[in-house]
């Protein structure tokens, strides 16, 4: 196969980037210097191997520790449950989260396979000794809700807190224009005024 | 810099791609084998070097003639001008052309400090002898048209005929939309019923 087509057919594989994406982003690294073209193909081959689970909360990091479990200023009682690494940015852009976080790596999902022995939860419990709170942060769907409910049977007994994040209407949704389902938890969820 | 970090980098700085498509890319390729990785960074690698400019036509491919160069079948006699490599693949994607291209790598452009020695012109005057027919198809804006109109007054003297791309409204546009340039185009070059 030509560089050009080979080139086209490998960056196509991207999510979110179709062949014709692929191509314009082609073109435009043909007119690049070469040192541009090996600092990119450098970084994406960079992510094998240097990338690893952090051996405390399983996020993705370089070392062995990522950075918000070597922080010393971040509450080491409280920590954050949520189904993937990226969850974890998310998170901290909202700027109101000070505790730590362990990243399952999924949920629980009997139709994909997914039973709890798949997820990290054998060392969440390990953790919780050390812990004041655990808030799930799973997804407001099927799979994080059944998953928040097994981690909550589990960790209630162990004396921790367990608290889950609000879910309701996103701010800035008229409730014309709101969905059923989030309708119905935040007529659940109401709070006395 | 740590590797995630770096690749978000990286990837961020290919056009249309910015830093929130970086990461979501980032965070699908640590989650592909190593294979997918290495096969990628060897596509852009293999961008360089191994792509060069067709001799006889200028525009990119892998050996010393681009495809529609050493094709028998193409009309050798009629030459399609055009500014970008990346516009023979619009054209060729119509299915109506059955000629050859030239690219001119750029438009002249005197702000741009473009001027005709910076464009592949010598090489398509040296072609016009065994030429029919030469359609302009460059861009129809300010470079586009002063680029057409310095090749029809080059090329005319030498015998061959010069065509240009109609420009009008495009099809599927509503007159009540039409962009003002394209209207003023349309009723310029309008045709007898």
């Amino acid at each position: 196969m030509d560089p050009i087509r080979r080139a086209v057919v490998q960056l196509s594989r991207l999510p979110g980037i179709g062949e014709k994406t692929a191509q314009r982003l082609v073109w435009w690294l043909l007119r690049q210097p070469a040192e541009l073209l090996h600092e990119l193909a450098e970084a994406v081959v960079g992510l094998e191997g240097s990338v690893q689970e952090c051996e405390l909360c399983h996020t993705w990091c370089a070392g062995e520790l990522c950075h918000t479990c070597q922080d010393p200023n971040r509450d080491a009682r409280q920590v954050c449950v949520i189904e993937r690494p990226q969850d974890l940015s998310a998170i901290e852009r909202s700027g109101e989260y000070r505790g730590r976080y362990h990243v399952l790596h999924g949920a629980i999902s009997p139709l994909d396979g997914v039973g709890p022995d798949e997820l990290r939860i054998r060392t969440l419990l390990a953790r919780c000794s050390d812990l004041d709170e655990v808030i799930l942060a799973t997804d407001p769907d099927v799979e994080g809700d059944a998953t928040a409910l097994y981690l909550a049977r589990l960790l209630k007994p162990l004396g921790v807190r367990v608290s889950r994040l609000a879910h309701g209407i996103a701010v800035g949704t008229e409730i014309e224009y709101a969905d059923r389902v989030s309708l119905v938890r935040a007529l659940e969820h109401r709070r006395d005024m």
